[in-house]
């Protein structure tokens, strides 16, 4: 497996970019998932937003260093990394508040009785959102399903259906094009969360016909921790839209301070408030990296290396207690993998001991994110084999892997 | 004039607090109230936050450098500032978003039909999230009336009041106290945006009684451009708000990852997504500056600097142009001045250029912010004579001072 590793690193179109990573040495990265790994050039763009353009450029800094364009320039660098046309991606607030703003704006479209579908392998914050909005509207009815009945629920009946297009947990892949075409057919309008896809998969929003997406700017576009999520409207519906969550940025005109909210037009009408600039900053030179790259190539290499994951594993995986909880067809899953095991808390605290990296799930997910711009296939093996390692000589067995912390 | 700026300089017990930040030479700050100058310590926690705890600790980060605690601590050292009982007060999303989470909340308390007053001094983004839930909600009815006219309104009828203390274009500023508690005679909930208020006067949340507050972080507060933003629930409202904008971390237990919402105990179940982290570390090491300051001599500095700069500007205001658009009784004011004039947008641009950095609010409103942190008394006169030196000499007549930025 050693010189397949090499031979595959070796051949990797995308090997260079992890030198413009600043990964701590002796560590597997495999949470990329979840935190994004940090640019190397990262740190002297927020040095200079801090010190310079606030310290020194203070309240001018809006107009001088370009602070007021951000929402609207990182969401443009964004579009076109999830095949949206200019025009209908911002970048603001959280993936959350963004799904509050796209999902209450379909429910609108849609009238006073509308049932929203979703399914039990979306994130749960989505479903927190939906079932918010559905407390506060009694024309609004939520169906949860599971995964594999969507396309059931749909033809059953639906108004807006609302997806992850990648299970947080077991990295199964929705087919967004086949689920978004058989929604419109019934007239539904459809919603796709791209929290694990952007920046790791080759999403085409247009091309599916997609009505609304949200996205997340801290996983696999290495924007940093909580950086601001992006919301999508298709061109066709930003006319119509009349935002619920109404701010001053989502104004015609912000700073004619109209005491009559005017939206603006196009997509900045979901603008709400005032985005939090240093880490919008962050976020934008993070995209840096992205330039110029195909998102096809990307996808290829997560697809080798979760392929290579679950080639390194299955040799030991039923005896030493894992399953694979991912599919096996690297078309129907994201860039991670997934494997269940009984004692996966502890597991996972000794693999990170081991300087691996990855995450837990609730009840027993190990959970392994292969950001396919920084992590190579020598790593894969290396993760690998120290999961080989700690399951075989029962290593996570001791008091300080199960002791729980807050974040898992 | 100059020796009476040197003695109320030396008089004054803050005047120390000044090197804790890091000012440009040569340019008098007076727009605190719409970005807070960079505390000089701020730089190395931001940088920390980005090259050690992202880029070394990575996901670890969440427990080890306790990010997933920041919306948490940083509340509960705003809620000291504000006279908020421990417990109250939250860090996160944007004021906007803030206020959309507490206005709802207060609507879903009231019932199926409520009167919402606001005044038209309000800021503008206030009257969008009302007008936004207006539009949305058939049963709610907003009422704007001007400042002067709110105490008629809530004996008029109303089911909640919403206020900003202090008003961002003339610094008019409410009488928290009785209009709380006329409202309360009439039955109806309070909530009050602090935006210009946190970090500069001495609010007293728990002593009026308010139901719901929202504040900026960074304003008077000092957290950095768009810095998240707080908001405030009464202890007694907690338990009955069930949120319309509802999210993970708002949840009782965010990381179970349960499909059903299930709200946390206390003020945290109006969280919803992740915050920004950097933005928050920004922000919690600025309010470092606040730790053992009394509020009420902050805000008696505010009052005598605007007093002062009032007492500057009054022997030329008539005869070059400008009146004053603020109250001249410090009680009844906020810590800025407004001073109208025909020709503010230019006047300002020359202010600016001549290192006196204010802002203007349109059409007519020249806006000077003293922020008692780090504003000195020569600092008033020394941009009073500036003002009336480009005012005598007409320099703010050329085409650069005309032409039209995207934030005035």
């Amino acid at each position: 497996m050693k010189a397949r590793a090499a031979a595959l690193d070796d051949a990797d179109p995308l090997a260079a970019l992890r030198d413009r990573f600043a990964l701590p040495a002796g560590v597997v990265y495999l949470d990329g998932n979840s935190l994004g790994a940090l640019p190397r050039h990262v740190p002297d763009r927020v040095a200079s937003a801090v010190q310079t353009e606030w310290g020194e450029h203070l309240i001018t800094a809006w107009n001088r260093d370009g602070w007021v364009d951000l929402p609207v320039r990182t969401g443009e660098r964004i579009a076109a990394l999830i095949g949206a046309a200019p025009g209908t991606v911002r970048v603001t607030d959280s993936t959350s508040v963004n799904l509050f703003k796209v999902l209450s704006a379909a429910l609108s479209l849609k009238g006073n009785r509308v049932t929203v579908v979703s399914d039990s392998g979306n994130f749960p914050t989505d479903l927190y959102v939906a079932h918010g909005l559905e407390r506060a509207h009694p024309g609004v009815t939520l169906k949860v399903v599971a995964p594999e009945a969507v396309a059931v629920a749909v033809d059953e009946g639906v108004d807006v259906l609302m997806l992850t297009e990648v299970d947080y947990r077991t990295g199964r892949r929705h087919d967004m094009a086949a689920l978004t075409a058989r929604a419109h057919e019934r007239g539904a309008l459809v919603i796709w969360d791209l929290a694990h896809s952007a920046g790791a998969l080759a999403v085409d929003l247009e091309g599916v016909r997609a009505d609304f997406a949200v996205g997340c700017g801290y996983k696999f576009l290495n924007g940093g921790p909580g950086a601001p999520a992006f919301y999508y409207i298709a061109e066709r519906h930003q006319a119509a839209v009349d935002p619920l969550l109404a701010g001053w940025f989502g104004h015609a005109a912000p700073f004619a301070f109209e005491t009559a909210f005017r939206p603006a037009e196009g997509a900045d009408r979901l603008r709400v408030g005032t985005p939090p600039v240093l880490s919008m900053v962050a976020l934008d030179a993070a995209l840096d990296i992205f330039d110029g790259l195909d998102m096809g190539a990307v996808q290829a290499k997560g697809r080798a290396l979760t392929d290579f994951f679950i080639a390194c594993v299955d040799p030991f995986a039923a005896e030493l207690g894992l399953e694979l909880a991912s599919p096996r067809d690297p078309a129907a899953r994201g860039s991670h993998v997934s494997l269940r095991h009984e004692q996966a808390y502890p597991v996972m605290q000794a693999l990170i001991a081991a300087g691996v990296i990855g995450d837990m799930r609730a009840p027993d997910i190990l959970r392994f994110g292969f950001a396919p711009l920084y992590v190579g296939f020598s790593d894969v093996l290396s993760a690998a084999g120290t999961l080989e390692t700690i399951l075989r000589q029962e290593s996570w067995d001791r008091p300080e892997f199960h002791a729980r912390k807050v974040v898992t």
